[in-house]
């Protein structure tokens, strides 16, 4: 008789369950189950959210265990006593205040109305003065964990994000016994106990070298943040891929699941996918490719990267050194650019030929000799995380001429991604850590041309994976390793990782073009990000200033 | 009895004759007679003709005498007989080789089917490696005029033209006995003698001081070269508006006008329009607005502006320093924004709405605050003539973001052809001779929002020209005035010159807004047009490389 697991995949606007078969990963069937309130960035409970705000319910979540999971078991047509485990990965960092036993504070009906109480979604961007505090006064006081985070910390992390409850919402932050990942907290819906991960400890809340950020350190933030970890954070922390609990008889009634199997502690959704896509070994390089980009690496030692996002032990794999990096804007520069750039004709001609504008664009772009249309661009249109960390850049485009084709801008916005990846992988390379390989995974990679680019612009090769779930898939991965079924997360992963789609070889003479057209784009990128000319900041701050006027 | 002159702008594509009072300028009638053969850039006599070649039919502007002037004539509904004066303007630098008698060589059978024999229309570019090799020499030797063209000359010009007849026809340039501006020539072809206008000679054949460049410098050009301009070349040259000669039977038989009339001495497009939109003082720059921006302004004293095209005594209006500068890049850009850079919903509007999708674009993009969009940009995608005269530099875009539309994109590029303009005017300004006002002619003055936009980026009053012939109409000033109709340009401009259609007044804010701009503007102007990041060049010259192997 066959076992199967279930792993869940939270995103940003829905979640999925996919179950699996725990002998070879072959996927049964899927279920969707879009979040009812969505995003919450423009008002709660009929007050107008300012800007950069973004909340959920974590009511939407449940939602999922209670009709996606029943849904895919349905549909996969086996028996839900055969599953024998069950796993999640989450957005992060998405955190949320709650009580003791696990009930989040938006769900007190004295607090329903308090945009601090419910859940921060990685995406909400308001807590960004804390986290330049942060980054101050550990950079002032020469902080050993700064540097495990390229320099700096992002405003979406548990600290940035904490500490603005603190500021804004003093009452709310009292009331929060625990402050915690919604990766944990779902975690702990499923199992019934407090578990805390170890990937989003590491990458998301400054656990390093066996410790959180002091008492020191956080009361010289605010003196009332001072027992910010000992009160609110501190727990044992779990390796991935281990039994976070069984099953609860409610979530047994929720998922019809059978109640005590293994729950998989939780994961982070770029860092679930390694297992999923065979890129689990040091210098295979995952890039999580979607509207941005989400690199992961393991290695086999401890080195700062200039420009991570973060590197924890045993973030990815165990016994490996997990690396995190990555790009702000890629497919959503793309769908920019065809909303806005493309002229009629073109619109026109992708119907005739039924084909979309993604790949006509890329198809005519692609087609001359690398250079031929005489640009190079900087994809930082929405900022750039690695390795400048820096969301208050703009893009850059020189060298248009009255010759330069709507397929020329679209083709040198999509090779300024390609050489920001490069920018990434050679930063990895500079700090001691091969990259021998890019494993790509995301939506993007149903994009050929891209692919091939990838390919020559990083003289490296680019391996596309089968499966249209990879997180999902690596939650389940990761139920299986929990549920005893495989030993470890590496041999989980050659069992149940999906096979390769197609694998693109870089063309010599086309990566000769790329050597020199990434000459320049550095020499731009450090003029532009480095100081060399501030422009992008000046031009961004009084925008902002002129926006507020008109 | 009220006498008329006739007016003759000679374009790049028609002639068109313009009937004009010349008491008051009264515009009466006018009519366009396109060039049977248009451009000849791509085939002659049925062989290809390489990249940047542009010739013309010398016989095509004799039909214009035909046609058109009748034509006008006849819709003026005047008397032939009250007509006293006729003048042409022509582009310039458009020069052909002919025999004594004013024969063009291309009338030769023999030569019908030799490209060299032909008329090199001022955008014949293939002459660019003569240029090079003109500067290098004059810059090696510090050939004193040098300076008077801002440092280098154009590919345009007359000795580039002539030094590449030479090198690649050399049977051609023998039999050529004159080397002769096609204004100079269409004069000759109405009066039966020859005579050489004191603007081309200056401003497109190297005359300054009273000389043309020496046999030495010319025979270390080439040793057959020596004698260019003594053999083809010298001539006593004819102040602007005076008389050539009287017009001959034969052009009477032509153009049905009175033998013996007035015939102004050839002038140049740009440069003629002065007297006709009343900027022939110092300080009124003239900004003729179309696919490029011709400037022209008179200062009261020599004085070497880098990066202008060239000063020449007398080169406007007698007993002034006639200044020229340019801008390679304007109305053609914003074309080339148009028909490739703006998405289907902004045709569908500007339909619905009856608009051309200019003046939505510029509606649209002139409502926020300046710099709301936060970016800035080169105006190179055509090259760059003032004041770089580089034109291998191409366009530059700092500050796109997933939240740039379309209207911004059209209306940074509106921005930085303005801050181009502003860049010119500094220059003067800095070498002593101030711009106290623009006075704009050409096609682009319809739009108001580019107007209201040159004021506030320069700062100073922007008048536009009632008249929508200003070519024509100051050809046929400088016609009434070698009549004897009136005592000078500066009279003939006062009285006949077209009235103001309107006055754009700097917004004080917005202008303030605008010198924090052109202070971004000119620092990347700065580095990637002086050589602070060479980029442009390696860029285009890549490109130029690639597209020979595609």
């Amino acid at each position: 008789m066959a076992s199967y697991v279930v792993g869940i995949d939270f995103g940003t606007l829905s979640g999925r369950a996919l179950v699996v078969r725990v002998e070879d990963g072959l996927e049964l069937a899927s279920a969707v189950h879009p979040f009812p309130h969505g995003v919450l960035d423009r008002e709660l409970a009929g007050v107008e959210l300012p800007p950069g705000w973004a909340l959920q319910d974590p009511e939407d979540y449940r939602d999922v265990l209670r009709v996606a999971v029943p849904e895919a078991v349905r549909a996969a047509g086996i028996a839900p006593s055969d599953v024998i485990g069950i796993g999640i990965d989450f957005t992060a960092c998405t955190a949320l205040p709650v009580l003791r036993d696990g009930t989040p504070l938006a769900e007190l009906p004295e607090f329903r109305d308090r945009p601090h109480a419910y859940v921060k979604l990685w995406k909400h961007h308001a807590a960004q003065p804390y986290a330049d505090q942060i980054n101050e006064l550990a950079e002032r006081r020469k902080e050993s964990w700064l540097g495990r985070y390229g320099g700096r910390i992002s405003a979406e992390w548990q600290f940035a994000k904490a500490l603005q409850l603190l500021a804004e919402d003093p009452e709310i932050y009292a009331r929060a016994d625990r402050w915690i990942e919604a990766a944990d907290w779902i975690t702990w819906q499923l199992c019934g106990v407090e578990t805390r991960n170890v990937c989003t400890a590491g990458y998301k809340g400054i656990y390093q070298d066996g410790r959180y950020p002091s008492p020191t350190f956080l009361s010289a933030l605010d003196p009332d943040f001072a027992g910010f970890v000992t009160d609110k954070l501190a727990h044992p922390l779990s390796a991935l891929g281990t039994r976070a609990g069984g099953l609860t008889a409610q979530a047994a009634a929720w998922t019809g699941l059978p109640e005590g199997i293994a729950v998989a502690v939780g994961n982070v959704d770029a860092h679930v996918t390694a297992p999923a896509v065979k890129a689990v070994h040091p210098g295979q390089m995952l890039a999580v490719m979607g509207t941005s980009i989400c690199h992961v690496i393991n290695g086999e030692r401890l080195a700062e990267v200039p420009g991570m996002c973060g590197v924890v032990s045993g973030g990815i794999s165990p016994g490996l050194w997990g690396y995190e990096a990555g790009q702000s804007g890629v497919g959503d520069i793309f769908a920019w650019y065809v909303d806005n750039c493309v002229p009629p004709a073109y619109h026109a001609r992708a119907e005739r030929e039924g084909v979309d504008l993604h790949t006509l664009l890329s198809a005519l772009g692609s087609a001359p000799p690398v250079g031929a249309h005489g640009m190079v661009a900087l994809d930082w249109h929405s900022g750039n995380r690695s390795v400048l960390a820096d969301h208050d850049l703009t893009g850059v485009i020189v060298g248009q001429s009255l010759a330069t084709r709507p397929e020329d801008g679209y083709w040198v916005l999509m090779e300024a991604t390609a050489l920001g990846t490069r920018t990434i992988i050679e930063a990895f390379e500079s700090a001691g850590l091969p990259v021998t390989e890019l494993v790509a995974a995301g939506g993007l990679i149903r994009n050929p041309y891209l692919m091939q680019l990838y390919a020559d612009a990083t003289r490296r090769p680019v391996a596309t994976t089968a499966s249209e779930q990879g997180p999902a898939l690596g939650a389940a991965i990761h139920a299986a390793v929990a549920a005893g079924a495989h030993p470890d997360i590496y041999r989980a992963s050659e069992a149940m990782g999906a096979q390769r789609a197609a694998i693109y070889h870089p063309d010599a003479t086309r990566a000769d073009g790329y050597d020199t057209l990434y000459a320049e784009y550095r020499r731009l990128h450090d003029y532009f990000g480095r100081g060399g000319n501030d422009v992008l900041h000046r031009l961004r701050a009084r925008a902002r200033r002129q926006a507020v006027i008109a």
